[in-house]
């Protein structure tokens, strides 16, 4: 479609589609043909936002909250939010530390304007979140890609991370749990990432968006061992409301000032209505609601993984968060998109090749993503069974 | 605030915040107080959203609709878009070439980002809505910027920007109607900025999001006249919906598929609660809302105009559309900080300096926003009546 006389940045040489859009778009093909898909590509809850937050919307509107809000957000959000990180972490975070934006992308976009400049250097483990790489190639710097095997739960070590680093490295992003690993960071793991960035002087950045969805008592927040962090989180997966577009960051004391100016610059606000609905999202009825649905994923989690493995994927020993698997296909494939597309057209089940992730081994990599029924988990499950018998 | 312990990007260092905010938290403090402050510094509608839209609001949440849509947009909502250009200006735009954006906001960052690399230079006038400014410095770009006057209704002729065109200029960004000044653009002045604009290969991106909140009949849209501009757009203004961050974007043809993929990398898609509830903006009904309150502005708007020019005010000839008066103060100061400092803390009218939108005489000039009551306007005019014979 790019013809000559069109002209884009330059960064848009190097950001990069995601094949899972690809994927979709076949998918709705086979669907408008009438055939059933097995869905196990989307990364997204297929629950719909819980009563009590709709309850808050409907409440919002009804009084006329219709109108933008202060930039960092309404301080009564603010606040509930210091108090979950109060009883779920045992953080005292001041308020003003804590702004609302736009879902986590939002606070992906003013994180990397305020710490990235063209040319700089950021660490990134592979695979990863494909947003993160591209977001710092839109500010024309360099994604430093740190490749993370299984055996080391997909996440980095200090080893490597001391060795990626470069002249023009300016930080690390990471992110516990990872899509599209499941896998989170341990507390020493953090703790030793902290140290080692505050005497290089670097910024640590941690998606934090899918804490809460966990499968183990403990998945620790960077701040807990390091208060310099910057960290990205999002009411869209644990608190299940991805369409509103609502999330937030942390920032260290000293960024707020810069962060607040961002915020004014690049959204006015976040959405007034969903600020409001998110109130109610730390209620006990609410919070209840989420309980039953981790429990549900949970459920899915050990079904889909113990049925892979009987398959032949190899797959991480523990996923301690988030709603995916990252398989390696090696057994059947070496190519993972080919593999990704075969199985949609001829099989109808839809799941995401490794190359949206990265390029370490990406080839024999896919994403499983648990957001959909028991009932078609067990189908795609049936399915994958054929297709690998032939 | 900054210390030399932190490390921000370069750009931040341009980056300025709105002195319009240091009103606003001036004024809270007033009122704080308990003093009564009259509000013209508000860039936003005083009246809430619209009864049809809060419907298709709560339409949407009790049927589920609140996991994320497409990246460009629900489809329905981009072919009422397109339905209203039909309509509003004769056009028929294919609708892929409308994107749906979390707000203007969000139209500008993914403009920016598709269309600006470091070191490019783009032509803005002077004064203008101070993000423009901000959007194209976070890119590590230059603003080139064009003093306009009051003789030329605060737009650029095309002598001055083939005079302020430098090597590294890829485009101009405009506003029509213009924030702070209220002026548009008239159609033939469109057409040379776009002929122009193609015959040297450069961009051209209209700000419309004041469209419909207009007092002149004719506002002509840059694509009426010229097929290869973006637009940015917006349902916050004439539509009501400033808290929902709901806007749109339209591009030419070949930069459908790369403003697609930055749609998906920067926002995911835009609020599903807020993109239902749009699709009612465009009703009989609502529209009846929208323009008896557009009566509204206008009754203001007459009121405002003529007391300013009696009270020796210099302000444009005529004001086509949103709700802003930048106003010359040479008569009453050199200074419109000092100026507006003292307006607000002595007599309780806040509006803004003209600092906030450029540099070009911005010193000797200030907005006043009619984002207010009938009645509260005529209590700050009173009150700048009392201010001034001092």
């Amino acid at each position: 479609m790019r013809n000559s006389k069109l002209k884009f940045s330059k960064a848009m040489a190097k950001v990069s589609p995601f094949r899972v859009m690809t994927v979709m778009d076949q998918a709705s093909a086979l669907e408008a043909n009438g055939e059933k898909v097995v869905h196990m590509e989307v990364g997204e809850p297929d629950f719909t936002t819980a009563q009590p937050i709709l309850n808050g919307a409907k409440e919002a509107l009804n009084s006329g909250k219709t109108q933008y809000t202060l930039a960092p957000g309404i301080s009564e959000l603010r606040e509930k939010i210091a108090g979950h990180y109060l009883r779920k972490y045992n953080l005292k975070i001041s308020t003003k530390r804590i702004l609302i934006t736009p879902g986590a992308s939002g606070g992906l976009t003013l994180l990397a304007n305020m710490l990235v400049s063209p040319g700089d250097g950021i660490l990134i483990p592979d695979p990863a979140y494909p947003c993160l790489r591209n977001f710092v190639r839109m500010l024309s710097a360099e994604p430093q890609l740190i490749p993370v095997d299984r055996v080391q739960n997909f996440q980095p070590n200090l080893t490597q991370i001391i060795q990626a680093k470069e002249r023009n490295t300016v930080g690390i992003w990471l992110a516990s749990p990872s899509n599209p690993t499941g896998t989170a960071l341990r507390r020493d793991e953090l703790t030793q990432i902290g140290q080692w960035a505050e005497s290089n002087q670097l910024h640590v950045l941690v998606d934090e968006i899918y804490h809460g969805l966990q499968y183990v008592a403990d998945i620790p927040s960077i701040l807990e061992v390091y208060n310099d962090a910057f960290v990205v989180s999002s009411f869209s997966k644990y608190f299940g409301m991805t369409g509103w577009r609502l999330g937030w960051i942390i920032v260290p004391e000293g960024y707020v000032e810069t962060a607040e100016m961002l915020a004014q610059n690049l959204f006015i606000s976040a959405s007034s209505i969903a600020q409001f609905a998110a109130l109610n999202a730390f209620s006990n009825e609410a919070i209840e609601i989420f309980e039953e649905r981790r429990n549900a994923f949970q459920l899915r989690k050990s079904f889909l993984t113990s049925e892979l493995k009987s398959l032949g994927f190899v797959i991480p020993d523990e996923i301690h968060g988030a709603f995916y698997v990252y398989a390696d296909i090696s057994k059947f494939s070496q190519d993972a998109e080919l593999f990704c597309n075969r199985l949609l057209a001829e099989h109808k089940v839809a799941i995401t090749p490794g190359t949206d992730f990265g390029q370490h081994k990406a080839r024999q990599h896919v994403r499983f993503a648990f957001t959909t029924s028991m009932k078609d988990l067990e189908l795609g499950i049936e399915r994958l069974n054929s297709a690998l018998k032939i």
